[in-house]
């Protein structure tokens, strides 16, 4: 770092983003992508024409988008907000509503963004352990008198929680901003959505990197109340009006509009990734029940770091997490049926197990 | 706004992007865009191979597009941060350099959003007045003990500073960062690049949205010792690691890499801007000498604003800022030949000067 930097910046642990090592071909399951291209439609929307107009800035305002969200989830253009990936839409939220007067609630084995916000924004961290279950402990989320923010199905456990646990977090901070990271909802859980219409302080917040397949088109959004989205226009605004790009902006509505090819994903992944758990179960691997695309799993006679290194040297990167909760586990993004085929055939032969059983599943299935 | 709000962002007056209505076809000069799409490299490069990858997150280092730079500057891959936007790369550099205990000196008439993110992180500002000729008092940018931050050639008076004026705040800001803002430099004025190799203290950014006609791609990059990139990389990385989209870097190597169609599209509009200022100052309009792509003029015997909107209702528009210093000019786009025809034609009617001279300068042209 510089000597210029502001000396409460010199000490900010930022967020470690999962590898994306250049030295070699890996199957890479450690970001949580989705196997799938994004919708043929995208493709026919980013044309030679789109391409062409890119000397124009794109509308500050994302007014087709926001009427595609808006169409697509029930609500009002005036109850969106559109930004440059989830990650933006939630460091907006948090420079909205914490600073070092108002802290913030989240559970210590969460998303790991939320602790570098709140270390950029100043605000006091109140970060809840989980149970020993690694379920979200819900009455340790009630009357906070500040933010809460959750996600849901939770991240790396992959757990979900119910919608009366949820509400009843949203009900008991009326007075506080309650986000809900749906980052993973399309794959299991049950969304907020429908209380949205009930709690001004239910800021819901979306990601096109999972299930829509646009991980590379950084593009995210939040649903909420009319109020929580003008602060969020209010802070995009005084930071760059222009916060996502026009083929990003095409892209998104043609995605949104495609609701059957976002199925179709949807359920390729979802059936691969309850395959996968079983395999992996089979192998004597502990593995939560996952409400997403990815298996959070811990494997048997080693460590989660020691399973991580393994694979990678065979040309498989999966995600390991150093904390002390997490470190039995890895995170394992749920890929192509060909790149899970081959993390068990890696995981067989780290375990010293016999690759033949895999061939007869494979016949069989 | 909601009633979550922090109450210091409630006073925020966010920048006000140029407008972008919907309702008729405009000829749209309000905004600097370039009039020429971007290099057929980039339509080449946005391909649908690319496309069809936008399942996978973007490269978070950036490290072809910063390798692009790296090569086309003279300078290391270390020396280059890559954003979404310049907006974005002076918010980070906001964030890392100013807040409520250091504060800020830009000059009280340039880029607007100077002034908001002073007001969103909470930095004092010392608001220069410009000298009566509208240049800036390069006196009184020397020894400020605190960031300073300058738009050269500055916006929106299009005018230059020389490079030893420059290098003067540079060096006599030592202590300091100082952010020269070279938005506009490809179209004219004096770069401090040659300067970067002795002062680890300047930070020079800069835009694909003005020269290289990507506007609509979102993307800037800032050029500075290794230390100030590594201050930038930490903030970045805190708030979005992934800050630009794939398709976007993807278009940013091979605009980097088309110099000559960048040169041809800068000389187009430097030809047009010199031919506009021309024709306007016959018209009897005080035009400044504009180092950029666009014109700062004022109508004879008729204010700014009345011009901005006459301009408006008949399908041209432009930009007029509402400051005192400012609302005898607008602000006008260096557009296609075709759009600065309508602009002269229109101004001809507004100021009640008969069309045929348009008619005989075209011919003798």
């Amino acid at each position: 770092m510089s000597r210029f930097l502001l000396p409460r910046l010199t000490s900010l642990a930022p967020y470690e983003p999962g590898e994306q090592p250049l030295d070699r071909r890996y199957v890479k399951l450690n970001t949580n992508e989705n196997p799938f291209p994004p919708s043929p439609k995208v493709l026919e929307a980013l044309c030679p024409e789109a391409i062409l107009r890119l000397n124009r800035y794109p509308d500050p305002a994302k007014r087709a988008l926001r009427a595609a969200l808006a169409r697509a989830y029930g609500v009002e253009p005036e109850n969106v907000f559109v930004g440059n990936g989830s990650d933006e839409v939630l460091g907006f939220a948090f420079m909205a509503y914490a600073d070092e007067g108002r802290g913030v609630t989240y559970p210590a084995v969460s998303y790991g963004f939320y602790k570098v916000y709140a270390q950029l924004f100043r605000a006091r961290a109140n970060a809840v352990p989980l149970n020993a279950d690694l379920t979200i402990p819900v009455g340790r989320f009630l009357r906070q008198g500040q933010m809460v923010a959750l996600a849901n199905p939770n991240a790396p456990t992959g757990l979900a929680l119910p919608l009366d646990a949820l509400e009843a977090i949203i009900r008991e901070n009326a007075d506080s901003v309650v986000l809900i990271d749906e980052a993973y909802i399309d794959f299991g859980g049950e969304s907020c959505l429908p209380l949205l219409r009930r709690y001004d302080n239910l800021l819901i917040v979306r990601t096109f990197s999972k299930s829509r397949s646009l991980a590379g088109g950084r593009l995210g959004f939040a649903l909420a109340s009319r109020g929580i989205i003008e602060d969020l226009t209010r802070v995009c605004n005084s930071f760059h009006p222009y916060s996502v790009n026009a083929l990003t902006l095409a892209a998104g509505v043609a995605a949104v509009e495609d609701e059957a090819y976002l199925r179709s994903c949807v359920e390729a992944v979802c059936a691969q990734r309850e395959q996968s758990k079983r395999e992996l179960r089979a192998l004597g691997f502990a593995v939560t029940d996952s409400a997403t695309n990815f298996l959070f799993a811990a494997p048997p006679r080693m460590s989660g770091e020691a399973y991580y290194r393994a694979l990678k040297e065979r040309g498989v990167l999966v995600r390991h997490f150093r904390s002390d909760e997490l470190s039995a586990y890895v995170r394992i993004t749920v890929g192509a049926p060909e790149e899970m085929r081959r993390l068990l055939q890696e995981t067989r032969a780290i375990l010293g197990q016999p690759q033949e059983e895999l061939q007869t599943k494979e016949a069989s299935s």
